[in-house]
């Protein structure tokens, strides 16, 4: 797929859906973090009996990549519109994470330096 | 802020991060998904104490909002991480599973067309 | 009900439970934590969409607060298990982190005593 | 340690140690919900980078152990207290959903039977 989606964008859908809907009455702060625990719980039944998962899944069934593709995505629209009805731009947040965590966590010098 | 972060932005980013670190190796699947579960659980903590919060935070001081947002970007950056390992396209899941939801939920005809 | 359950009693039931199906092979810390976090999930999803909810649960149907304990209980169940995998003696652990507490947030001095 | 430590006597614990702090106010279903999820947090830091992590916990330093016990106690003392705070006897929930779980799943009828 060539379409890179941002933050914006998900954004922009999540807010027409829930006007769609007449769901905004729902969407308060701890309404949605509530939800989004509820999701990160079907995310955790997918690992939970699987002793330790390798990267890339190999040997999983395609359903299975398919519903962990869908489990990822409840969160992560949870968290997206979390994030706006906090009035949080969650995109410069996490830009401004990443930047923060590179100091906190130096990257080692070159041994070719030494 | 104008720019809009995209999900394959904040993946390579991430990425980078890992590599200049070399910290992929701790990177599997489970180890990402119980790092998320922590960062979930500082931002549980932000919520626990204040009753319902209204939307857009009004009364909240700047600094909580700032430990908001990079608690939310803490969760969104494993949630990305984990979706990366797992070799899960996560926009494009997102994108599918609106679609989905909105074939679930579909939004009440307008009342004008009555 | 008289009965008054103790944590070894469960952790007894638990355990005859798991042996008489064949499952302690699956009981591994991980798996357990993690289906704990499964449960967490379908606890958060009662309160997710309710606003505040008051103490007592007053004008909550009965088949929801049945409900309510059933998750509840899950989320109690693989707790006790994941502690005896682990070797811990969560009443005792329990005890102690009530006393810790204790040292650690003071109750306030009667006024009537100044 | 032979004491044998029943969920009753931690409820009755906690409600102690709630009133003596004038701390009764503050727990409402939701913050304590939100609370525990807090503490799920924590107890899944302990695992988070240690790929599979074996029954008893051999290798483990001490402290590591010590600090386990404490964040598993903190889910359970929320988890108890949320119980109260929402009218639900813990203990009877938990042996019901046993039961319910036994029915459920039966055993496997013994091969000698056959």
């Amino acid at each position: 797929m060539v379409t890179d989606i941002s933050l914006k964008d998900l954004s922009r859908k999540l807010e027409e859906f829930a006007k769609a809907r007449d769901w905004e009455q729902y969407h308060s702060p701890r309404n949605l973090f509530l939800a989004m625990v509820g999701e990160v719980g079907e995310l955790s039944e997918i690992f939970q009996w699987r002793e330790e998962v390798a990267k890339g899944l190999p040997n999983w069934e395609e359903s299975d990549k398919e519903h962990l593709g869908e489990e990822l995505s409840d969160v992560l629209l949870y968290l997206i519109r979390l994030a706006d009805m906090c009035g949080i731009d969650l995109g410069e947040a996490a830009m401004k994470k990443i930047v923060k965590n590179a100091i906190k966590y130096p990257p080692p010098t070159s041994p070719k330096a030494l």
